[in-house]
């Protein structure tokens, strides 16, 4: 039975998709390896640095799959070292050519290569799902990019938006993150195959040539100068992973308290059948949610951990990397969790409008001081009506009186202003300011960026 | 297969016990549970709540053994919520009776207190584990307190001082760290049984006699009041956490420095067979040095995490004891590998005695300077003194010349003091000052503290 | 002008207290290092390792306030040494007997043992202020110990409870923290005097006795060994002040929620001329609160960052205490403004009780459904009892209907149940558990740990 | 005096640099607020939303050196507002025209905007000492190309390389920081202008104008929505920072640990008057090195801080913020310091050439027991040849005799090969693989990208 909650069978789920999982699993993690290998005997066999026939034997028959992983935990804790028994048992399968297995090569070069390609699986796993979301994203605010619902700030109810307006700001955010991923993505995808500190002395002078060959048979970018001791690419992933997940994090976060009992103004999906409770049987939690907002921490405790690695003694050494064996894959799962929990929200979830503008009666009035001061500014100036308006707000709420009541009590507004101009200034509705059009520019960036698919007639 | 490293067949014990595993292991999870619910049953049963014969029954009849995980982990996915299918089963397998399994209590009850249980066997281990620690510092501080070695400070040679002195600083940090286990115990080991939001009151007014009697039968101390919105206790339990393996990380960087090809003081235990390169033959790694050194950084984000779960809303929610999940058992486990790997390292270490010696000669006697120095002012005057020994040392070091004879080749000191007194001040085992006598102190302040079992003869 | 804001003349207010900073400020700094060359001096007079006359002359007319920090800091630059110049600059104030300041002494000895000094100030403050804390949480828990309020969990309403037990729940974490302040303080308050790697040789063999002279005058602990290589002390005493302040966060991250303008049930002390915007005149702010919850964060990190002074190399490095330097200060600040802040938020907090009630009547009886439940059980049988409150709730829930017309509604409970039982059950005051009593019981406790002044009339 | 070392008269140098200090000084956050409130100004004037006359004039008359600090932050404690009293003064100083100053903005606004001036200012210095320090690695790597000294893996000594390709790894990390830096620069910097919840309302039909128009004035973009409750901006700046800064501090240790003792190959600058130590006058250290390695920790702890500011409740709160004050002017601070330092390290280096040459030595030929084992595999078979050499390595080792001399006596290996073969492949200079070739490969990537400025004749 697994220890670490990742694998737990009854909750794993809420920390990772069984997709993500795999390809950081112990099983996924080997056969990556053994890529690498098999590409760089290819690669020394074209270059007639191995024999050609051993390189195609050990195409042919090393197969990770067949090793028991037992019998090499085993002779691992023989050898003290973390891939020599994998490569001896591999050796054994491949026969005679087992002997030009790993030639010229380091164990870094394998580990670290093989942890790219598993990199690429995991960086495009979120690369969809972020675009994905992206969509979601864009849909929701063009389908509710004129829903009045209360601004708050501090808190507190500030003045009146759009649902819409709220959920564009994210998708801008998201169209950022796409572009980051883009940005970073030759810079991560880059593997490593140089011998044991970079100088290729192992390969001969084709050391370059066999790197650059089997890099291009793993589909990976070749790198300028080895980067056993420069780890800034992984840090530089994790960095952008805490973007994504900083996004995310803030949207259960938001969400969670608009679900409320006392705002009510959105509900995540409900099943039947769902608990939310083992005693209280009216309890419906933002269970979903929680788990959204909850993520982002352990993003970015990992991510902490990861900087660390950069911290490289000379030509290597083992302190850095095992915080990336940790880190990596804990980043992509928990991210993984995130992203599919938070399109499975944005899919699900129930807007209730009508309580989105009861709220924004909630204070009688007051959540249009400021559009009350603008306006009256005009004629009284802008200091005389700042003042009034003040004096006005503070009474409506002391005395919890309508804002509207207070104010035509005033003797000096009384005369200035009628109960009819008084109703279009405090309908929340008319204070929107350019939150609708703010909506449709950034749509339209979005679809210029080219990141997403072409928008549905939702979204247009 | 698991995708999280604590649990990958090849290399997961680098990163933790199996002992330890097993103590965070998703079954044992399960069975801490179940104990709780029974204590509970029990607890009820004696006190009138639920029928007697009931709760015999659910104590007899709940095994934690015989749940089928994956079906109710598809339980879990329909009612989203992590508890209620474990207990539905729990009540199958109890009958009738099962109608009072969990009477009153609320999941967080039940989840917190086998926490508590699973933290209580880490505890133990931790603090055994710690103690063996404490005594073999002992034993190395006592066998090695008179053997001369450089001190360094800022990577620099800087003074003569003794290896079992060294081994004392860390010593009297471990008894700090026993000490400090024994203050948090009380409150770490602490239960909870208040129902949903610590109140009791669907315990009815017997709610507080039903806890205490709960977690009395779990050996587990009672709160003055529910902790369900006060998670302090297992933050402080990780800052102990953080603060041995902040020792222990030391340890491990020290000796890897020591280990050096450059410096070669000492040498990790070196087994027939250890494979140090894939490619190098002659090398011999610090392995597990490398190993002890890199796991304080996780140790220390897995805190930082688990910190942040203090941060609880209201009465209760679910985003902060994810991070509890997460990052306790980490913790523990980390620290399990630290300690284990530690105490072989210690019992393994070869000391290089030669070879210290050697190192306390490489700079040709400017080591000695201070010494010279003080030794000199007591005859010129201090301020005169340091402006000489800095000259001479400053020629000494530019010229590559012994410092001896730059000393003796100096007017005003060749008229001042005879080569056998520089002699004697240049020998470095002249210049240890205090430690011996400290390397004693330590240890009988060690052994009257009560924590370390009686000294054998190797360290009286 | 200051470049960080804890120094900044408008804003430095919300960062720390004057009183903090000026323990912490530069002067304060160079006055303690210079107290602890003056205590090593009359020690060593004392003990006849200097002359007494020049002890006696260091003693009185060493005067941090007369040093000219622009000329030491010219020095600085020039020796690239961070003591060296103050120490020049002393000599020069004391004449012939200046020779004989800092006599065997190493610059970390005397920074190490001032940073101490500063530690008991700040550590005194910290006292202080917990209990202080700790008594205004004790007469509030006492003063609202009945008042019903709504308990929440996962954002949700759940249950009733009492604003005076929420309290309590803090001020028993509060009696932990001033536990774990005892409990640590022996530790963190221990000097080191032992000369260049703790060896005390540059003293001679009477080094042990003139640091425990020095430390005596000084009012602080002698350590059993030297710890310039050894700084869990730090690390610990960081770690008390992030468990203190994790529950600060907390409570102002509570009142901001209940202060929501949906929610509604205190507000932090409002005084006339307070500006919540400068466009919105209606806007009252919980400026306060946001200030408490917000300084948790930083104290986290720079914990974290205290935490890697432990790893030191050899006898001593620059590089580990170069995080105390910044860490040590920084959390003291921000955890004096936390304290300063939390006082000030509870002594004026405005408790809406009408609002408490009213919310409590939110959900139309819902929040009653685990009575109804349990005591509907007593009939029914539980079971049965769950099954038909959970189908009358989610009927409730969905149609907007009163909780109690749904229930007298359902043909089964309208057979069982009369109004006036219902009404009853319904009413949240006849539901709060233990919680009145647990308020006294967490009050007894706290005035039993003999850690709070006696309580007055008020918390008895 | 200052309570943050970041302003310490004495040692603030060592943790900044006095330009970047002034970006982020309080002066200059106050002057930049008021840039943004003329720019404001004399947009709305342009666009005819207030009187052009009145822009005119606050243009003319605001003047953050005029203001008085001490006055502000008196009405600040009474208003607990940051920005309001600053308004006020700022009015008093435009007579009439003042009421037009912050014409429908919000304090988040001018903050947010003033900030991103200050970061373009940051941002400014950092690249040009990023590009600097480019230039400098350049140089060095060029230089010392072809300078043979010992790579080593583990702290253990491996194999040959030059200390030329040492370097280039970090040129071409530093290209890649430069790339970051451009790629994340259109995003950093930008500006916001939309009102207190970003919907424009408070300026009318024209706020979208208004923005763009002010933020062009202050050469800064104009985003596609309103960013108070979107702050990844910082954050990805942040961790770039963190990327140079891991880079930086990773350089610092691996010249500290180059010029131990013990192995003596570089020297960072001394100059005369530098004093190492106050008690040990042969004492040269590596103040610098320790320096530049010690500020990373920071630097990742304040982005750790500025990465929680992303969780921003609803359209604005105060909490989140607060840590990009303290964050953000601390990330800058550190890292200008460190790259300061770095480029006064790398000018003034001392590279002990013979000393390189004497380590590679310093294992009787062991290091080359690689290069060894792969010529004897051309005639022994790969795996005979591995066995051979595994076992005299391992005799050489313990025996301590020279590795030539074992492998002569081997009765096999002395049959295979004759002493001059040997010598030559013993020869550390004939095992440096692809070394020099790819610092030129590097270099060459480094010019063609553009970001460096061409390389003089010492680095083509």
């Amino acid at each position: 039975m697994a220890s670490h909650l990742i694998d737990f069978v009854l909750i794993g789920n809420n920390f990772g998709t069984p997709e993500m999982r795999e390809v950081w699993s112990e099983s996924s993690r080997l056969a990556r390896q053994i890529e690498v290998e098999v590409a760089l005997a290819l690669a020394e066999g074209e270059l007639g640095v191995i024999p050609e026939a051993a390189a195609q034997a050990i195409a042919r028959r090393a197969d990770a799959g067949q090793l028991n992983l037992d019998d090499i935990a085993q002779s691992g804790a023989e050898m003290k070292h973390s891939l020599m028994p994998t490569l001896a048992a591999l050796q054994k399968q491949c026969g005679d050519a087992g002997e030009y297995i790993h030639y010229g090569a380091t164990t870094q070069d394998i580990v670290d290569t093989a942890t790219v390609l598993q990199l690429r699986q995991a960086f495009d796993i979120i690369e969809r799902d972020a675009t994905l979301l992206a969509v979601e994203l864009r849909r929701l605010a063009k389908k509710y990019q004129h829903t009045p619902m209360t601004g708050r700030t501090h808190g507190m109810q500030a003045l009146p938006t759009t649902f819409g307006f709220k959920v564009a700001v994210w998708l801008d955010e998201f169209v950022r993150h796409l572009t980051r991923l883009q940005e970073i993505k030759p810079r991560a995808l880059t593997g490593n195959i140089s011998g044991a500190i970079c100088t290729y002395a192992s390969f001969g002078p084709q050391g370059p040539a066999i790197e650059r060959l089997t890099l291009d048979k793993l589909g990976l970018n070749t790198p300028n100068i080895g980067w056993q001791a420069a780890r800034d690419r992984f840090s530089e992933f994790a960095s952008v992973a805490v973007l994504i997940s900083g996004t995310l994090g803030k949207i259960g976060n938001e969400f969670y308290n608009l679900m409320r009992s006392e705002i009510n103004e959105i509900e995540e999906a409900f099943s039947a059948g769902k608990i939310g409770s083992t005693t209280m049987p009216h309890k419906r939690n933002p269970a979903a949610l929680e788990g959204l907002a909850s993520l982002t921490a352990p993003v970015l405790k990992s991510a902490a951990l990861i900087y660390e690695s950069m911290h490289v003694e000379h030509e290597r050494d083992a302190m850095s990397w095992r915080a990336e064996w940790i880190a990596l894959p804990e980043i992509c799962i928990y991210l993984s969790a995130q992203l599919q929990n938070a399109l499975g929200i944005l899919r699900g979830i129930t807007v209730n409008e009508a309580q989105m503008l009861a709220n924004l009666h909630l204070q009688g009035g007051l959540l249009l001081s400021e559009k009350v001061m603008f306006e009256l500014g005009k004629t009284l100036g802008k200091q005389t009506a700042h003042h009034l308006v003040y004096e006005c707000s503070m009474q409506a709420y002391e005395q919890k009186r309508p804002f509207k009541e207070v104010l035509l009590a005033h003797p000096t507004l009384r005369a200035t202003v009628t109960e009819t101009q008084l109703d279009q200034w405090l309908d929340p509705t008319n204070y929107l300011g350019s939150a609708p059009e703010k909506v449709d520019e950034v749509i339209l960036a979005a679809n210029a960026s080219g990141l997403l698919p072409a928008a549905g007639p939702e979204a247009r």
